[in-house]
């Protein structure tokens, strides 16, 4: 029996704001990361988005950003390795703030935007993510892009770490993600994402932008949860899913 | 013999700005309270106060505050009980990441200026922020203004409470502090202040703007940390401690 | 003939978060007030609809808020005629720069939310706001809620004011609007609403919620920009205001 | 006879926070670059900023930066082009705000730390950095790093262009700024930097870092406000202009 988990960005409104279609999404995943007010996310969406993770029974992971309402998150932004260990701890405590008066246990970790993708090429900033989780808790679990800077940083720190996996996104040669700006970066083909998932659940293989084939270690797949086919993707993994045999279980 | 908790705002630096004197009033004071990057305060400020405040065994208070850092917290917001709840586990929940990054353990809350003023005087505010810590671990103990809304909510719900009182503010006939705005709010002299205490302490007792004497609980001192007399009162106040026989120890 | 101003509030996106049909409404409305960054809107959303503006030659105005994104501008917040008159400078001038740069003039300001309701009674905030406007151009027109404290102040200071009414909301004997948390504070039938504009248009006068006839001056009626309705209603009045011979003019 | 500028950054405080001693500073430079509530600065400074300069007859600047108080404006952040436009485009307008309700005359505009030293090197972000001062006012004087990208943007849009030098900062062969992280960056002896502008201002000349003398072009000098030596420092500059025959006069 094939098991993965599958996981979506949360929590995302803010104050008057509303983004993503939190409600409808929590039942086809096994994970949720939850905004914690830097990028995205409000004490208010928190509280209400633990409570809806807590009733769906969905594993409750934070998902701290970069300082960038403004911006989402999305811009990079150069700060040291120093300000990356504080900016997580500080979310990552206020997300635990909600999980505890909740009654939960906090789960995992997902960096959020630029810094997910800084911390996955920098490995000082990588480091120091991996730092602050370990010292807030060492039992919670680092998710990061599969075989990256940070999930080496995570398992050097002995932390669990999941790999994570885009089924939208094509793959390079290393391994890495095709750079969004280049023109085969994404799989718009429904079919073509859904039978990229299947392979890399089952065989830890993906088929690269340029027709190799290559070992990806696949823990955990990113669905999107904003926009009108999120909800629709969401609905036809779990069906192939089924046919497939491979379970849906969080790490 | 006498004992009594000195209790210090601290960590009110924010980013290129500087303010209080942190390092040295950690020598004269048995509790810290800790802002939370609502009023003032940052991750970074929050990080090396937690540490300094480990390095001194001074006990850590979370000090949350209204989402102002313009006014600094000190005005007036009109937020529901909900709000007040939610502002108070994130902030606390903040706050606890870096406690427990640095190895220590969270020992009480108090609320920062008109969060601390709002909640003294209606119950429905401070019945929600002492849901929030109570929630959050029903072992923190709770400081507020002695014998108003908050400390009844907080002994109402069970946690432990810390009554606090003011060396250099009058007391009016029915135990509340005489508002700012009056002639005879504050007390200049500093032998009136330390007289003031010292009676408290030893006697739970002042005399009021009115001359007065009325009975007050006084489990914690609210010294001031910002300003150049700042550390002179604090030191003044260790001597007459002494000569009297009071301990200096956290609640 | 008659004629009446239709204004909406404008430009209360933020980042990523979309609010409001902006490009709909704009063809059914005279003014625009566009938010300013503190309650709601930014650079790049201030650019925008300064410039759709233009091309509806919808006429502009700036629409200042409390700092207080999280609450979008809409809890009271204890700020002094001071700080009122200063952060309507700001944002005020921030407007202007984006009204300037795309060649156009600034016509209006209406502050927002909480700002409108507190200087609609309180006189020294008026006086501020008014003074405020004057200052940065005194050709500007202020926009208040019909014959309060704010349109007083602008008419005493020798601003063009401009009398704002509500189609969905009912009148007190006394002209004010029915507090939102009594039970006929709002008129819910589009029917009822479009009668209550006619009759403030054309006759200047609006039965109480308590079956009274009084006298109000209906300069400018403001529409709502947000929710499935909106556009339906807006459409509805231009239909009726056709039919009844009332133009739809800016100030 | 010879004449150079004075310039140095102003109103750097926020709410609570106190930096920099611009009341002292004003007296001895002749153009002051007020900060405008993104990385420093807020609509209370902003307009006391303006008086104190109103009064000492000082050239007013705008000088607007990253949107990044925590990091006081020095982080770089990955924005593109239009945001550089917009943020420019608000907070100009913003300060422009205070000073016509303060009746004075907005004079140039200069970039602050992060946005300045991308404008030096990125002419896309130059360009748009120059095309929204000249949209605003085509009057209003650029200030820029002498020969950078941001002074030839200004040049080709047709600005009216300032190139500032730096007394305490040492230069390279390409006329550039020795980078902060090598060990000669920074001229520390009062003597040498008093020697360098001299020769800047009254030959247009500059000796880099290794001994070779190269041209440049002085139009206006950076001062440094905050710390204990900046007013020294200023003192110290206006003997030796006497004594140097050069005048002190805003460009």
């Amino acid at each position: 029996m094939f098991k993965v988990d599958l996981n979506c960005d949360m929590g995302e409104s803010f104050g008057r704001y509303t983004l993503g279609n939190d409600k409808e999404m929590m039942a086809y995943i096994s994970s949720a990361n939850i905004a914690c007010g830097f990028h995205a996310g409000d004490p208010n969406i928190m509280d209400q988005t633990v409570k809806l993770a807590l009733e769906h029974d969905v594993s409750i992971g934070a998902h701290p950003g970069l300082l960038d309402l403004h911006g989402f998150g999305r811009r990079n932004i150069q700060i040291t390795p120093e300000e990356a260990y504080q900016l997580v701890v500080y979310q990552v405590g206020a997300l635990q703030g909600f999980v505890q008066a909740n009654g939960g246990k906090l789960h995992h970790v997902k960096p959020h935007g630029a810094l997910y993708n800084m911390a996955a090429v920098h490995k000082e900033l990588a480091d120091a993510i991996a730092l602050a989780v370990y010292r807030i808790d060492p039992e919670i679990v680092l998710y990061g892009l599969s075989n990256s800077e940070l999930t080496k940083a995570g398992e050097a720190i002995g932390l669990k770490v999941a790999h994570e996996v885009f089924a939208d996104r094509t793959y390079q040669k290393d391994g890495t993600l095709t750079p969004r700006n280049m023109p085969n970066a994404l799989i718009t083909s429904e079919e073509a994402a859904t039978r990229q998932v299947v392979k890399m659940v089952k065989e830890q293989k993906v088929v690269t932008a340029d027709h190799h084939e290559i070992s990806i270690q696949a823990d955990t797949i990113c669905l999107h949860g904003d926009g009108r086919t999120a909800l629709l993707f969401a609905k036809r993994i779990h069906e192939i899913f089924q046919a497939e045999g491979i379970k849906i279980e969080t790490v």
